[in-house]
Protein backbone atom coordinates (compact mmCIF):
# COMPACT_ATOMS: atom_id res chain seq x y z
CA UNK A 1 0.00 0.00 0.00
CA UNK A 2 1.47 3.44 -1.10
CA UNK A 3 2.28 5.78 1.79
CA UNK A 4 0.31 8.76 2.42
CA UNK A 5 1.88 11.31 5.15
CA UNK A 6 -1.97 12.64 5.85
CA UNK A 7 -2.67 9.42 6.63
CA UNK A 8 -1.15 9.51 10.11
CA UNK A 9 -3.17 10.55 13.21
CA UNK A 10 -1.74 13.94 13.99
CA UNK A 11 -2.86 16.06 17.07
CA UNK A 12 -4.42 19.36 17.85
CA UNK A 13 -0.79 21.17 16.60
CA UNK A 14 -1.21 19.18 13.64
CA UNK A 15 1.86 16.89 15.11
CA UNK A 16 2.83 13.40 15.79
CA UNK A 17 5.49 12.27 17.86
CA UNK A 18 8.82 10.63 16.72
CA UNK A 19 11.42 8.58 18.84
CA UNK A 20 14.81 8.35 17.27
CA UNK A 21 16.61 4.88 17.56
CA UNK A 22 20.00 3.84 16.97
CA UNK A 23 20.74 0.51 14.71
CA UNK A 24 21.90 -0.69 18.48
CA UNK A 25 18.88 -0.24 19.96
CA UNK A 26 19.66 2.72 21.84
CA UNK A 27 16.27 5.07 22.09
CA UNK A 28 18.14 8.23 20.88
CA UNK A 29 15.75 11.04 21.56
CA UNK A 30 12.01 11.77 20.80
CA UNK A 31 10.75 14.92 18.71
CA UNK A 32 7.87 16.29 16.73
CA UNK A 33 6.97 15.94 13.43
CA UNK A 34 4.29 17.77 11.10
CA UNK A 35 3.03 16.23 7.59
CA UNK A 36 5.49 18.68 6.10
CA UNK A 37 8.38 17.04 7.80
CA UNK A 38 7.17 13.43 7.71
CA UNK A 39 7.74 14.19 3.42
CA UNK A 40 11.00 15.89 4.17
CA UNK A 41 12.12 13.17 6.08
CA UNK A 42 11.41 10.79 3.31
CA UNK A 43 12.30 12.23 0.48
CA UNK A 44 15.62 13.54 2.00
CA UNK A 45 16.65 10.78 4.03
CA UNK A 46 17.80 13.48 6.39
CA UNK A 47 15.65 13.17 9.75
CA UNK A 48 13.86 16.70 10.19
CA UNK A 49 11.45 17.56 13.06
CA UNK A 50 9.36 20.50 13.64
CA UNK A 51 10.61 22.40 16.61
CA UNK A 52 7.49 23.43 18.12
CA UNK A 53 10.04 26.23 20.54
CA UNK A 54 11.41 27.75 17.62
CA UNK A 55 8.04 26.91 15.19
CA UNK A 56 10.52 25.70 12.20
CA UNK A 57 11.20 22.59 10.72
CA UNK A 58 14.36 21.16 12.61
CA UNK A 59 16.79 19.68 9.94
CA UNK A 60 18.42 17.91 13.29
CA UNK A 61 22.11 18.45 13.01
CA UNK A 62 22.10 20.68 10.80
CA UNK A 63 23.86 23.32 12.96
CA UNK A 64 25.73 20.97 15.38
CA UNK A 65 26.56 18.86 13.02
CA UNK A 66 25.03 16.00 14.82
CA UNK A 67 23.11 14.64 11.27
CA UNK A 68 20.38 11.97 11.55
CA UNK A 69 20.41 9.77 8.24
CA UNK A 70 17.35 7.70 8.36
CA UNK A 71 17.43 4.10 8.43
CA UNK A 72 14.29 3.04 8.73
CA UNK A 73 10.79 4.86 9.32
CA UNK A 74 8.12 2.87 11.65
CA UNK A 75 4.75 3.66 11.99
CA UNK A 76 2.68 2.45 15.34
CA UNK A 77 -0.82 0.52 15.13
CA UNK A 78 -2.49 3.59 15.76
CA UNK A 79 -0.75 5.61 13.10
CA UNK A 80 -0.35 8.41 15.94
CA UNK A 81 3.52 7.47 17.23
CA UNK A 82 6.54 7.00 14.55
CA UNK A 83 9.32 5.25 15.66
CA UNK A 84 12.94 6.11 13.07
CA UNK A 85 15.65 3.61 13.11
CA UNK A 86 18.68 6.06 12.35
CA UNK A 87 22.38 6.56 11.49
CA UNK A 88 23.33 9.10 13.90
CA UNK A 89 26.68 11.02 13.57
CA UNK A 90 28.23 12.49 17.10
CA UNK A 91 25.68 12.42 19.74
CA UNK A 92 22.06 13.23 19.52
CA UNK A 93 21.40 14.92 22.45
CA UNK A 94 22.08 19.05 23.19
CA UNK A 95 23.78 18.47 26.02
CA UNK A 96 26.58 16.18 24.15
CA UNK A 97 25.04 12.68 25.86
CA UNK A 98 24.85 10.04 23.00
CA UNK A 99 20.99 9.76 23.89
CA UNK A 100 18.63 12.49 25.69
CA UNK A 101 17.46 9.71 28.28
CA UNK A 102 20.61 10.03 30.26
CA UNK A 103 18.64 10.33 33.65
CA UNK A 104 17.30 6.53 35.24
CA UNK A 105 14.60 7.02 38.52
CA UNK A 106 16.31 4.34 40.36
CA UNK A 107 15.22 3.67 44.77
CA UNK A 108 13.76 6.97 44.45
CA UNK A 109 16.63 8.87 43.62
CA UNK A 110 17.81 10.66 39.70
CA UNK A 111 20.61 8.70 38.84
CA UNK A 112 23.28 9.86 35.39
CA UNK A 113 23.79 6.98 33.18
CA UNK A 114 25.97 8.35 30.78
CA UNK A 115 28.47 11.47 30.63
CA UNK A 116 28.92 14.17 28.08
CA UNK A 117 31.11 12.82 24.94
CA UNK A 118 34.27 14.63 25.00
CA UNK A 119 35.05 16.72 22.44
CA UNK B 1 18.70 13.66 44.44
CA UNK B 2 15.39 12.74 45.01
CA UNK B 3 12.66 12.27 42.33
CA UNK B 4 9.21 14.14 42.13
CA UNK B 5 6.64 12.98 39.60
CA UNK B 6 5.33 17.04 39.92
CA UNK B 7 9.18 18.22 38.81
CA UNK B 8 8.31 16.62 34.99
CA UNK B 9 6.98 18.92 32.24
CA UNK B 10 3.46 17.57 31.25
CA UNK B 11 1.89 19.07 28.42
CA UNK B 12 -1.62 20.97 28.63
CA UNK B 13 -3.70 17.92 29.37
CA UNK B 14 -1.25 17.24 32.25
CA UNK B 15 0.72 14.14 30.33
CA UNK B 16 3.74 13.31 29.73
CA UNK B 17 4.63 10.36 26.60
CA UNK B 18 6.36 7.23 27.83
CA UNK B 19 7.84 5.27 25.26
CA UNK B 20 8.05 1.57 26.41
CA UNK B 21 11.47 -0.41 25.46
CA UNK B 22 12.04 -4.41 25.93
CA UNK B 23 15.44 -5.37 27.53
CA UNK B 24 16.32 -6.58 24.58
CA UNK B 25 16.21 -3.18 23.08
CA UNK B 26 12.74 -3.75 20.73
CA UNK B 27 10.48 -0.81 20.89
CA UNK B 28 7.13 -1.72 21.88
CA UNK B 29 4.45 1.32 22.22
CA UNK B 30 4.09 4.86 23.47
CA UNK B 31 1.44 5.46 25.62
CA UNK B 32 0.93 8.63 27.69
CA UNK B 33 1.44 8.80 31.96
CA UNK B 34 -0.32 11.51 34.11
CA UNK B 35 1.64 12.42 37.64
CA UNK B 36 0.15 9.84 39.55
CA UNK B 37 0.21 7.36 36.21
CA UNK B 38 4.42 7.64 36.88
CA UNK B 39 3.92 7.95 40.80
CA UNK B 40 2.16 4.46 40.57
CA UNK B 41 4.37 2.85 38.02
CA UNK B 42 7.27 3.70 40.59
CA UNK B 43 6.10 2.71 43.79
CA UNK B 44 3.86 -0.87 42.09
CA UNK B 45 6.27 -1.85 39.57
CA UNK B 46 3.35 -2.45 36.99
CA UNK B 47 3.53 0.05 34.56
CA UNK B 48 0.39 2.22 34.59
CA UNK B 49 -0.82 4.52 31.74
CA UNK B 50 -3.41 7.43 31.56
CA UNK B 51 -5.92 6.52 28.96
CA UNK B 52 -6.79 9.28 26.94
CA UNK B 53 -9.56 7.41 24.85
CA UNK B 54 -11.19 5.83 28.83
CA UNK B 55 -9.82 9.02 30.84
CA UNK B 56 -8.65 6.18 32.89
CA UNK B 57 -5.68 4.87 34.22
CA UNK B 58 -4.49 1.65 32.41
CA UNK B 59 -2.36 -0.88 34.28
CA UNK B 60 -1.23 -2.23 31.13
CA UNK B 61 -2.09 -6.34 31.15
CA UNK B 62 -5.14 -6.08 33.32
CA UNK B 63 -7.06 -7.04 30.91
CA UNK B 64 -5.32 -8.90 28.61
CA UNK B 65 -2.80 -10.43 30.77
CA UNK B 66 0.25 -8.71 28.63
CA UNK B 67 1.74 -7.49 32.01
CA UNK B 68 4.73 -4.71 31.90
CA UNK B 69 7.02 -4.69 34.89
CA UNK B 70 8.99 -1.98 35.42
CA UNK B 71 12.94 -2.82 34.94
CA UNK B 72 14.35 0.96 34.79
CA UNK B 73 12.46 4.32 34.67
CA UNK B 74 14.32 7.32 32.75
CA UNK B 75 13.85 10.64 31.46
CA UNK B 76 14.57 13.22 28.95
CA UNK B 77 16.98 16.07 29.25
CA UNK B 78 13.73 18.41 28.80
CA UNK B 79 11.78 15.66 31.02
CA UNK B 80 8.97 15.89 28.70
CA UNK B 81 9.62 12.61 27.61
CA UNK B 82 10.00 8.99 29.57
CA UNK B 83 11.77 5.87 28.41
CA UNK B 84 10.59 2.69 30.24
CA UNK B 85 12.35 -0.36 29.93
CA UNK B 86 9.83 -3.22 30.67
CA UNK B 87 9.83 -7.15 30.99
CA UNK B 88 6.48 -7.22 29.06
CA UNK B 89 4.89 -10.71 29.28
CA UNK B 90 3.10 -11.82 26.17
CA UNK B 91 2.46 -9.17 23.09
CA UNK B 92 2.61 -5.29 23.41
CA UNK B 93 0.31 -4.58 21.00
CA UNK B 94 -3.37 -4.67 20.89
CA UNK B 95 -3.27 -6.20 17.46
CA UNK B 96 -1.72 -9.53 19.20
CA UNK B 97 2.16 -8.37 17.63
CA UNK B 98 4.76 -8.16 19.75
CA UNK B 99 5.29 -4.45 19.08
CA UNK B 100 2.89 -1.48 18.12
CA UNK B 101 5.39 -0.29 15.39
CA UNK B 102 5.07 -3.38 12.77
CA UNK B 103 4.38 -0.91 9.86
CA UNK B 104 7.56 0.32 7.68
CA UNK B 105 7.36 2.72 4.76
CA UNK B 106 10.10 1.43 2.39
CA UNK B 107 10.00 2.64 -1.10
CA UNK B 108 7.06 4.85 -0.48
CA UNK B 109 4.97 1.94 0.41
CA UNK B 110 4.07 -0.02 3.77
CA UNK B 111 5.54 -2.80 4.42
CA UNK B 112 4.48 -5.37 7.49
CA UNK B 113 7.13 -6.46 9.42
CA UNK B 114 5.78 -9.03 12.04
CA UNK B 115 2.57 -11.17 12.46
CA UNK B 116 0.48 -11.51 15.20
CA UNK B 117 1.65 -13.77 17.69
CA UNK B 118 0.17 -17.33 17.63
CA UNK B 119 -2.22 -17.94 20.33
Amino acid sequence: MAFDPASLCYDAQGLIPAIAQAEDGQVLMMAWMNAEAVARTLQTGRVTYWSRSRQAFWVKGETSGHVQRLVDFRVDCDRDCLLLVVDQRGPACHTNRQSCFFTAVRDGAEVELMAPVAG
